[in-house]
């Protein structure tokens, strides 16, 4: 769809572009999928006692992603991230539609491009089933990304209760780290993360609330405490750390670590009694959970942090030489400066 | 999500902006929507015998909407056009998420822009379920918009068959005359599209083929023969215009009406039998519709232009003083130029 139409002559028409690159994203013979790529809209048969489940995020370049990212990650990227919504969820995923802008129909770029969403939708069984091709002056990716799960067992926010262990997945901070050491060879967990689509599948049952984490931890464990209304204990000692980031020096190690972006693991409250049960979950997808704290109250949105037992303040920890500068650090990734 | 995080202080978080001005436009309380604002994903409860139809469209500033579109304009073009697309396909409008990327977190620019696209929300009954706000370069907005339609009814660009009428609602080429002529009266049609919604689900069961005419009807037209596999002969003086365009010099008249972009009319094909009950939905809906010409033969991708019972040439006629000229003039809005 477009504004003005003249008489715009050029090689590449956005039409040729879509069948030339993105149409093999398209394919699939599902009994879900009525009708894909090509028309006004994509039409879906809903699985028999299932609910939608549907989720849109947009990656900017030098934004979201840093500019000399190759074409092959951001095609992944972009999709990886918003599978990561469907996988707190606890859904299957299973398309995606893309509204991509790009400054120009390079081919090179567009050919990697989508070898990178070829392979993101091949890995976690997606196909794409619609989308609308812009040119524009900066690369700009949006996903909207759509999985099923059982009628009423979607996991949500909100159900956080006093008691339960709070949990995530294998290791907190990694791309920020990437993003700091470019060359420390964890530049594929910045550029390719991975969603935690099968553990979040199997965790579902054990699971009181969950999401994932993809703008610092705090923030986003702040998320589960405001819908759930209820207040978390941290243990700062335990969590989950590669070793690089061990090395650190403290501060930084738990800036990283707490306020850091583009985790995308997920994060997690759960019975104690299911701790097990998630466990082995984890174990057969592939990963690990660490214990990182309990909900402890019904008092709202707060949490307190302990570092070998002993209370500690984030403020100090973060900026350990101004310890009563008056303003808090934010708790993460925030859109508008 | 976000790549970045360190310690950004501000004023306006995208967390409060989003409650600030979003929250309002996801207030719903229907069977369908099981959760929507304010999660990883939202969650819907698909209506028994009904099948998702769901499309995506970006508009970017200065490339879809002229740079000077008011706010409240633009808020409600990004929701009409993606619903437009939904009308195409018959189905009933449900919900919409939006991905909004803006330059800046300007209050009084939002309040405009979230009152345009409330005013589109009720006019259609759809309601916000989710989106993802980031700051950029350009303002863009991605809609996703989803809708509903009875199973095997949505109606597909690949139905038309030999001896259909092909019919368009309403005039073409009002957007197009108003963007060449921005103190013609005709801004309404340019800045605010109303998607045919009423009449593309009155019309379902009586059309073979139908979208809506976003990028310039001859080139939309063509992707109707391309899906249908099969020719179009048009009657140029048949399409119908509003005076400003019919007293446009001919060459102008035409480029505006059959490549002009922004019509968000729904071009069709039908038996001639069921065009009185394709007039009846039409007068319902508050809209006209007009036989423009018929589908001919079952040769590919091709239409013939007919003017007053005389076959005529589209270059000649939109190029009258170059009746030579050796390329042949685009059929409507290119993305990439």
């Amino acid at each position: 769809m477009g504004m003005t139409s003249t008489f715009n002559r050029q090689n590449l028409s956005e039409f040729d572009l879509i069948k030339q690159y993105f149409s093999p994203l398209g394919s699939s013979h599902d009994a879900i999928t009525a009708l894909g790529i090509g028309d006004d809209a994509a039409v879906l048969t809903p699985p028999v006692g299932q609910q939608l489940v549907i989720s849109t995020d947009t990656l900017i370049a030098g934004r979201h992603f840093p500019l000399n990212t190759d074409a092959f990650s951001i095609g992944w990227k972009a999709i990886a991230v918003n599978l990561s919504d469907l996988a707190a969820m606890g859904a299957v995923p299973h398309s995606l539609l893309l509204a991509l802008t790009l400054p120009q129909a390079d081919a090179d770029f567009l050919a990697e491009l989508t070898r990178g969403m070829a392979a993101a939708c091949q890995s976690y069984g997606v196909h794409l089933i619609g989308g609308d091709t812009t040119a524009g002056p900066t690369l700009t990716l949006t996903v909207t990304a759509l999985g099923w799960v059982p009628t009423g067992q979607a996991v949500r926010r909100s159900g956080a209760q006093i008691g339960d262990w709070i949990g995530v997945t294998d290791t907190l901070g990694d791309a920020a780290y990437a993003l700091c050491y470019p060359q420390s060879g964890l530049q594929l967990r910045l550029d390719q993360p991975r969603p935690c689509i099968a553990f979040g599948q199997s965790a579902r049952p054990w699971v009181h609330a969950m999401l994932d984490i993809s703008d610092g931890f705090l923030q986003d464990l702040m998320h589960i405490l405001t819908a759930s209304w209820c207040s978390a204990q941290l243990e700062l000692d335990h969590i989950p750390l590669l070793p690089q980031l061990k090395s650190l020096p403290k501060a930084e190690r738990y800036a990283l670590a707490l306020t850091g972006g583009d985790d995308y693991q997920l994060c997690f409250t759960a019975n104690p009694e299911h701790w097990q049960a998630l466990e082995n979950a984890a174990t057969e997808a592939g990963q690990t959970i660490t214990r990182v704290g309990s909900i402890i109250s019904k008092q709202v949105e707060a949490f307190c942090l302990y570092e070998e037992g002993k209370r500690v303040d984030l403020a100090d920890l973060l900026n350990p030489t101004q310890a009563n500068f008056d303003e808090k650090p934010s708790l993460g990734f925030q859109h508008f400066k």
